[in-house]
């Protein structure tokens, strides 16, 4: 992760894709969203839907790894030009989560993620806060997921007093 | 589910209780969030949240979970009683989610849903909208999660034409 600082209001970052296949739309759904379009081809077939589609959940979920994969790599990168990494602090929330389109089997979503905003935190000196706003965007280049959050990221150092 | 009729605007739903072990953090974490406070408790101890905590999308992951054996207890009891079940459509998203505090190994979250409103939806005849606010409060009373969420519900029936 890159210290607060070093962080501009225009930074997009293009997180990486992932295909959906029918296992791993099953493998999590039956975990965590078990309705029947989201675990039985079948019965998929005669909802709404058409087909077996991804839980939106699992959408999201896949977004956050793709993220932490990403600040790794970065880490990573940074420790081999011998740069301090700063931490990734806790996120107080998301809001405005839109699924825009069904995600189905063989879908491949590349995800994208653009800072909105940067601003120092009130409550704690040591760290800033980042507002991004996230997307996932199908084969067919229609977006499928949005939303916006916000996380808490190290900085370099405490704010200097003023002279 | 019940039809979109029946639902009032003041319907409080109790979901159910989930216990958050370190298996069930870890499997989430390593599959969809793997920050070392997600997966590894030595490096939790030593993050700012000081234990293994669990991902902020696993406890929502959770909270869908049980709504659907919620809706699925609900439909077999309507069932039983020989009446028609309704059929829960797609959401088109959330708002306003807040992680207000973090889930610890061992913390038991009680989950709730309440109808704060519910309108007819003007591109699907068949269907209305309904939105939800749903909560979990951990075993200490404390609120660890909330969201607003809508959901499209089916109609009994057409809307009657005007005389």
């Amino acid at each position: 992760m890159k210290f607060f600082e070093d962080i501009a209001a225009v930074d997009r970052v293009e997180l990486g894709r992932h295909t959906f296949t029918a296992d791993d739309i099953k493998a999590f759904a039956r975990r965590y969203d078990p309705q029947s379009f989201h675990v039985d081809e079948e019965a998929a077939a005669r909802s709404h839907f058409g087909a077996l589609v991804a839980s939106g959940w699992h959408t999201a979920a896949v977004w956050m790894r793709l993220l932490v994969e990403h600040h790794r790599r970065e880490a990573d990168a940074m420790r081999a030009r011998g740069e301090p990494v700063a931490e990734l602090g806790p996120s107080p929330g998301f809001r405005e989560l839109k699924w825009l389109k069904p995600v189905y089997i063989g879908d491949t979503v590349a995800y994208a993620t653009e800072v909105v905003e940067t601003r120092a935190s009130n409550s704690r000196p040591l760290w800033g806060l980042m507002t991004i706003r996230n997307s996932g965007v199908n084969q067919k280049d229609e977006p499928v997921i949005s939303f916006i959050s916000t996380a808490f990221v190290q900085r370099r150092g405490p704010p200097k007093d003023k002279p």
